[in-house]
């Protein structure tokens, strides 16, 4: 067993579990408007995670909404139980000593902010990628704009119902141009310097 | 990057998460009466990979009850949907690359078929903790028996709601003589046997 490993009343936890994965677990929230960029960041991100052998994973409409929230619509109340489930999991997941990154729109500021608030200290990355509507728009990468202009899909975010954007998010992303490398990068960068990807530094504990 | 990290696709997969912990992931579901051993084998089997440093997670009542299902009752419908929930998240984990452990009753065979089903093949990993009710209830370490018994719990597993038992589970363990080291064991010698921690043999993809 590493030196670096400590032994706790013979029952592994949140420390032990990290020192082993060489990081310290933290939620990477990609937050903003659809087609802003964040399924395509937090792939890269996690991308250059793996190339620095950290241990991840990324929660996403793919491999949420078809099973752990497959029962929910998107009604509003639906919406924010998919949220706060989501944050449910990204904490049970950051126990287990992983880098967690989600993507989801989750326009409003209450729900990130309970999701914050599940967390500890330091444990919370707000990344707001702040894409222009009319960019995000034209992107339009699967074609769901057209649908909401057309009045086929209701309250879909930033034509008929609102995006919240985050006073204060850890990362402020402007990704007008579209460089998801540039975007990534900087996220990378603010791992490295607040000390998430340098093991000597420990975490806290409990919920 | 060692060699043994295969790399596809510019993205990160369950192949690459799993040989960076060096382990098949798998869920090993802990199933039986309550007061059977279920969470006291669970922590040995984690602390004994631990000290193998492989990469695993606890799923049981203390970190889901609270957050993940804490808007769930004990009705039937609501004992199906945390058990629906723990397999989705289960799913996650092993997809993440872990070795999961979960800690439920989980009385009902279609539930746990449900979960079984959502894993591949080789993944799920029954586990029966086969303790005869009057030993659990002779221990009763949290009371709920006698609670039960006094009519003040109602559809309490082996009182007054069924326990369906495992016709084939992967492992059956017979705690009656309470050695939780022992069962352990079996569980640590079960695992190496079929290969979850030779890392030379590779995962499937997919849900």
């Amino acid at each position: 067993m590493p030196k670096n490993i400590i032994w706790q009343n013979h029952n592994t936890n949140k420390t032990i579990r990290s020192q082993m994965k060489n990081q310290r677990p933290c939620v990477l929230w990609f937050t903003g408007l659809s087609g802003s960029g964040k399924s395509s960041v937090a792939s890269a991100v996690e991308c250059m995670l793996a190339t620095r052998l950290r241990h991840t994973y990324l929660l996403d409409g793919d491999n949420v909404r078809h099973g752990l929230s497959g029962d929910l619509g998107f009604s509003m109340q639906d919406r924010n139980e998919n949220i706060r489930r989501v944050g449910e999991v990204a904490w049970l997941m950051a126990d287990a000593g992983l880098i967690v990154l989600t993507a989801f729109i989750s326009p409003f500021k209450e729900n990130r902010l309970m999701v914050r608030n599940m967390l500890n200290k330091g444990e919370f990355i707000e990344i707001f990628m702040d894409t222009p509507l009319e960019v995000c728009e034209k992107r339009d990468p699967k074609g769901i704009y057209k649908k909401a202009r057309a009045g086929n899909i209701k309250h879909f975010t930033g034509i008929d119902s609102p995006y919240e954007a985050p006073e204060n998010p850890e990362i402020h992303i402007r990704n007008d141009n579209g460089s998801v490398a540039s975007a990534a990068n900087t996220v990378i960068q603010y791992l490295e310097a607040q000390g998430y990807l340098d093991p000597s530094i420990s975490t806290t504990q409990g919920k």
